[in-house]
């Protein structure tokens, strides 16, 4: 009887250093969203190892934010979480931003593995859970809200525009960017569509399918080009564009290139919201030379989201500015009117592809090609038209553009 | 008894469930180098969802690289596992690196995550072996060599010059390229002191103290300056010199400038060992502007190094060259000569930087200036008494160095 009792006692002592070891364990791993680290109420910038915002604060210092604390009180929605959407929702958690929306509805594959982020132990869990998890692990002091859903069906749709609207960090009020890292057209669009109703602030990004260039775009609606104003514009990689379209095959990416543009877009993002530096209004990146062009668009008269065109309006008579706007026009006037690094970049586009793109197209920088052209448009000449046309239900415009 | 049997044995049940339990979540935390996947014997372009290699061996199909696989025959060692050298070494892991040897000797800290990479229960462990269990579980493929010391000690300088020259995958071959990831003069002046002495190839990389800027560059003893052949240029961030020299105050830091850096910097080193693309010989980037400058700069027949001159003269007399020169020299063509991007960079340095710094000094690019002017060496002029002042111990040359 002794025995056994001692037994039993050795057992009961060994499960429960078994379970406490798991539990530091599951923390570690950011299992069950816990953290090892205690909230932080106040942005410091004393130095000391152990404040994870010293370096983040000491920007003021270094004369670059003035008020780098302000990062909490905005909220950012990202809408895709693969190579650039999580790369980027972690830059943003690391610099303790307020509030992050995560949108996406893939899940973790061993075939992610060749990006950043996500581990081979998440394969098969949701990305957006997985990433949450991980996030709140290595920030406790940011709110994540995440939605496991494709954004471009129509019911998603009205609740992810209902989220844009309304969660910001104060329930009700509006995000303060939106954030587009995904991967396909429909997804754009949808996006475009939202912002351009709310007239709200979003940046673009992308990767080519054959890794090696990728863009950001900062698009103001009414004062910026929108994704419908032109056909959107790719990198050019000095490869043949039939090389890139077989079938059956998947497309390439790189750690590299989608850290790069993550880090770009942040940068960005950090910009904007913190007032310093210039916005870039479309940033380039070329990976196998080394290129970065730069250019702004203006919005399309004749775009065929007729909110676009509202905004366009109002942006021209509009008296009062809001802060955000003016800064972006300043930034603006220096990339073009007083651009101090003396880059030039010489316009090279043909006269084909000036004719094949509908609308107004841009002088583009050598170096940066259309993605696509619009189908010529033989039955919907740019008139009262395409203005009703604009006017159809968001089904029938996907349905549309799916045949495109 | 009975009763007391059943305990024992429930109690045995629940330690072996936790027991597995711990396992596996140690697994996923990458907590005793164990890993979520079985190792991959051979890189396949099989798409499926569990293939991690199928997005890399993509860049065959796409036509941007033709041997792929051949990633896993080289090895590359990092010095400096911080802000930009982990991501570095966590791209490079992704990318399916033959082996990685890992060099830093400091701990992580709750002040290293407002950078991407380490989290916050990896606080208090040395740096390198955080890395290399992280690193382990997110690709088995990979081999690791780890050094938990200052490679700028006496001793330790001699360990590092051997494991570059044996270090390769093949043990007793030297190491395919170094990568400085490190944030101090010294630690620089050794890597350059190793490389010129070894004639091995590597890449700078470096961000400034106020976050907003930083450069790579690309090392080729004798045919491309070296760290010590003129002082080190850094991207100017249009602001006050005075305001980033205070004493007491800790260097800001953003994970966006980080990660594009370590970005830039890894693929670079991809179009270098797999041959496609441009390898870059200095790129910049100015995160205030979005500005990227590039140039190369000769080497300084006066260099203080005498393994710097030697491997100069060696380079003009070569008559046989080896392929990974050719590409860069190639490489360095088409940036200067047939710079099909129409990039102009406008030089302005003023007469008195020029005089300031020792040895000829680049034409510079508007937006880069020198990192610091070395002091007047009027008892040492540029003829045989700087030769022999280079051919003084490692020791006295950092002893000289602590004083300038």
């Amino acid at each position: 009887m002794a025995a056994s009792e001692g037994l039993v006692e050795r057992l009961r002592d060994r499960v429960k250093e078994l379970e406490e070891e798991l539990a530091r364990e599951r923390a570690k791993g950011g299992g069950e969203g816990q953290s090892c680290r205690a909230r932080i109420e106040q942005m410091s910038p004393e130095v000391t190892d152990s404040n994870p915002y010293s370096r983040l604060m000491a920007l003021k210092r270094m004369g670059i934010v003035n008020n780098y604390e302000q990062i909490r009180s905005f909220a950012v929605a990202i809408v895709g979480v693969g190579g650039v959407g999580s790369v980027t929702a972690e830059m943003l958690t690391r610099c303790g931003i307020g509030k992050l929306l995560l949108f996406d509805y893939d899940k973790v594959e061993l075939a992610n593995m060749n990006r950043l982020f996500f581990q081979p132990h998440q394969a098969g869990l949701s990305k957006v859970q997985a990433a949450e998890h991980t996030l709140r692990n290595i920030n406790p002091d940011v709110q994540f809200e995440v939605h496991n859903y494709n954004i471009t069906t129509m019911e998603n749709f009205q609740q992810f525009m209902d989220r844009i609207s309304n969660g910001g960090l104060e329930e009700g009020k509006p995000v303060d960017l939106v954030l587009s890292c995904v991967d396909n057209f429909e997804a754009r669009m949808a996006i475009n569509t939202v912002c351009n109703e709310l007239g709200q602030v979003w940046m673009e990004s992308g990767v080519s399918e054959n890794a090696v260039s990728g863009h950001i775009q900062l698009i103001i609606p009414g004062e910026s080009a929108c994704f419908a104003c032109a056909p959107p514009l790719v990198v050019a990689a000095n490869i043949d564009e039939k090389t890139l379209k077989r079938e059956g095959v998947c497309a390439a990416s790189l750690p590299t290139t989608m850290g790069v543009v993550a880090g770009l877009l942040v940068q960005n993002v950090l910009k904007y919201l913190l007032n310093f530096g210039t916005v870039s209004f479309y940033l380039g990146y070329n990976a196998m030379q080394d290129f970065f062009p730069s250019m702004t668009m203006k919005p399309n008269p004749q775009c065929d989201d007729k909110n676009c065109r509202k905004q366009q309006e109002e942006y021209k008579t509009k008296a009062v500015i809001n802060p955000k706007q003016e800064v972006c026009e300043e930034a603006e006037e220096i990339v073009h009117e007083e651009n101090d690094w003396g880059i030039e970049l010489v316009s090279e586009v043909s006269e084909e592809e000036l004719k094949a793109a509908s609308g107004p197209v841009p002088d583009l920088p050598e170096g940066i090609t259309l993605a696509y052209t619009i189908p010529n448009k033989e039955e919907n000449s740019i008139d009262g038209e395409t203005v009703a046309e604009s006017e159809e239900s968001l089904e029938e415009l996907m349905a549309k553009m799916k045949t495109m």
